[in-house]
């Protein structure tokens, strides 16, 4: 069992909290069906790359149980490529399909039961292992923030975007346990608004003083406060440390670099994916016209408009500072260090 | 008589378009009176540094008329200070109100009625020029543009923010004049959303290739597509070049640099304030919190979070690869072209 503010699972029974409803209302989705789970990742019921591997696991798990019958490696493909092809961009998802069906075909030939116990402990394990490992990435990431730190972050790095504690904002998080004052500017994040209605939301119930910026004056914050870092998590990263991450992240990293601000990018060894070489390998979610048009169902541009809307950019390995994994802390160049610490393992 | 899409004036009436509504409806606001003119500029009916300019003008003469009757220095300085209190950045609204007040000067040992009539007709005459001023910087800046060019722009420097024609926007006028061809990414202009309510409707009318995005997918766009210029107005440009607009253009002015994007901006010699001596210099508006934490009424962040919220920013003149006024194409270093054009006067 499972139980934190994003997500709770009970053996067969998933429950999300709507995300796309916060910070006005904290209700949380129910699914028991693999198509429900497929379907709340798609809608974003669910986002957050660590949360999404997470949710893809448990719904792994009650695709084995809607097959107890007959529980085929072909059963189990079909329900692994459903999950699969809900989101492209983030790797934990396949990560964690990849992990969940790599048990399974080790356990083909035992009795389902048994199997569906197996998967659900496996899955279980990639839920604790992804709140370790958030807290070990806190507690690396915070060494590098001075005692009265000011950041800047981008999208929701944080809690609700695993599955509890956070990347990004688990770095704040642990700050603020080893007695460091932190505040935030935290970017609107359009077109899903994920800073100001989950990071804020997030960050003020931390303690953080937390205020909220459009995309547009990070720049200007940059050049006219005292800005320490900017901290963001990652949807992928390549063997070469360029980093996918959320539609603004790479302006972000550039206008940093212009203002002397250290860019730090905090994400999990399941982010990395060494099979892309580099950043342009990998592919970018484009995201329906209306999130752009509209805003919570409220039309905000012509008819007809021209949108174009990535929901992700990749930004140059040479503009990050630093990657903070559960494994420590790496610097530019990122390339032999990446190779060497996906050659360890992770946890 | 004055009659555009933005506004119509007929001696003592001003019919401003309701710039908040557009473009879900078009509504006009009509003024008889200087504080309804005070409001209308204050509460965004009216935006954009040169209807702003105009707008005052014609809020000036209403002004005298309600002062008819006993028409003092004093009681115009009182209606000179109510319009100018209105709006802290841009400098056109200034500009225009001392334009106006140094006429009432010049007449006011005479008659009521024809003081009136005069002011009138220096109200007009600022409108009138402003729409030729227009003409002739969209003539010039599209002389920049290749014959198939791909633009980004931020804000709203259409015919909507003057009295007609547009700054930046009738460079693009001025293009499809020319017969160039031209597409254009519109930045949607957050918290106001100026962009895409304002700018791609202009745009789409002109029959342009529009395509909206989040601001901070421009630097993206600019990465990854083949963008020929980007182009802004201006609220305010400092004697030394330096220019403040809308939030958000410092930004994207660096990130023009950094992947070779020509910066341009256009505005009339009526932007310049040779009284200020750089960027640092000029006043820069705050607005209200409630702009960033909601869109169109709908609610998009938690209650009490805080909020920064400057209207504009300024960008470094060494930015700037090309300054587009009425009297030609200015480009750096500035101090000397702007000090030589200003002291030869207007149009």
């Amino acid at each position: 069992m499972i139980s934190t503010v994003t997500m709770r699972w009970n053996k067969g029974v998933l429950e999300l909290i709507d995300q796309r409803k916060l910070p006005q209302a904290e209700e949380y989705v129910k699914c028991t069906t693999s198509d429900c789970v497929a379907s709340a990742i798609k809608d974003m019921v669910v986002r957050g790359a660590p949360a999404i591997g997470a949710t893809a696991a448990f719904g792994y798990v009650i695709g084995a149980m809607e097959n107890a019958k007959n529980l085929t490696a072909e059963k189990m493909n079909f329900i692994k490529e459903k999950l699969a092809k809900t989101r492209p961009t983030a790797v934990n998802l396949f990560w964690a399909l990849d992990r969940m069906n790599s048990k399974f075909l080790s356990l083909k030939d035992r009795k389902p039961d048994f199997i569906i116990d197996e998967l659900n402990k496996e899955a279980e394990m990639i839920a604790r292992e992804d709140i370790e490992v958030n807290k070990k990435m806190g507690n690396y990431g915070q060494s590098l923030l001075p005692a009265d730190a000011t950041v800047i972050t981008h999208c929701n790095a944080g809690a609700l975007a695993t599955v509890d504690y956070g990347t990004a904002l688990g770095m704040i998080h642990s700050a603020l346990d080893h007695g460091k004052r932190v505040s935030a500017y935290v970017d609107e994040t359009r077109p899903y608004l994920q800073g100001a209605r989950l990071t804020a939301w997030e960050l003020m119930k931390l303690g953080v003083k937390t205020t909220l910026i459009c995309d547009n004056m990070a720049g200007w914050v940059m050049k006219t406060k005292k800005i320490d870092a900017i901290i963001v998590g990652a949807d992928r990263i390549a063997a070469n440390g360029d980093v996918a991450n959320k539609i603004g992240t790479y302006s972000l990293a550039l206008l940093a670099k212009r203002h002397n601000v250290k860019f730090y990018v905090v994400a999990p060894l399941s982010t990395i994916d060494v099979k892309i070489k580099n950043g342009l390998e990998i592919p970018i979610e484009e995201r329906a016209h209306d999130e752009v048009t509209s805003v919570r169902g409220v039309k905000i541009a012509p008819e007809n408009v021209g949108v174009y809307n990535p929901a992700f950019d990749v930004t140059d390995s040479n503009l990050v500072d630093a990657i903070i994994t559960e494994k420590g802390i790496l610097t530019y160049p990122y390339d032999k260090k990446i190779a060497d610490i996906m050659a360890e393992g992770s946890v």
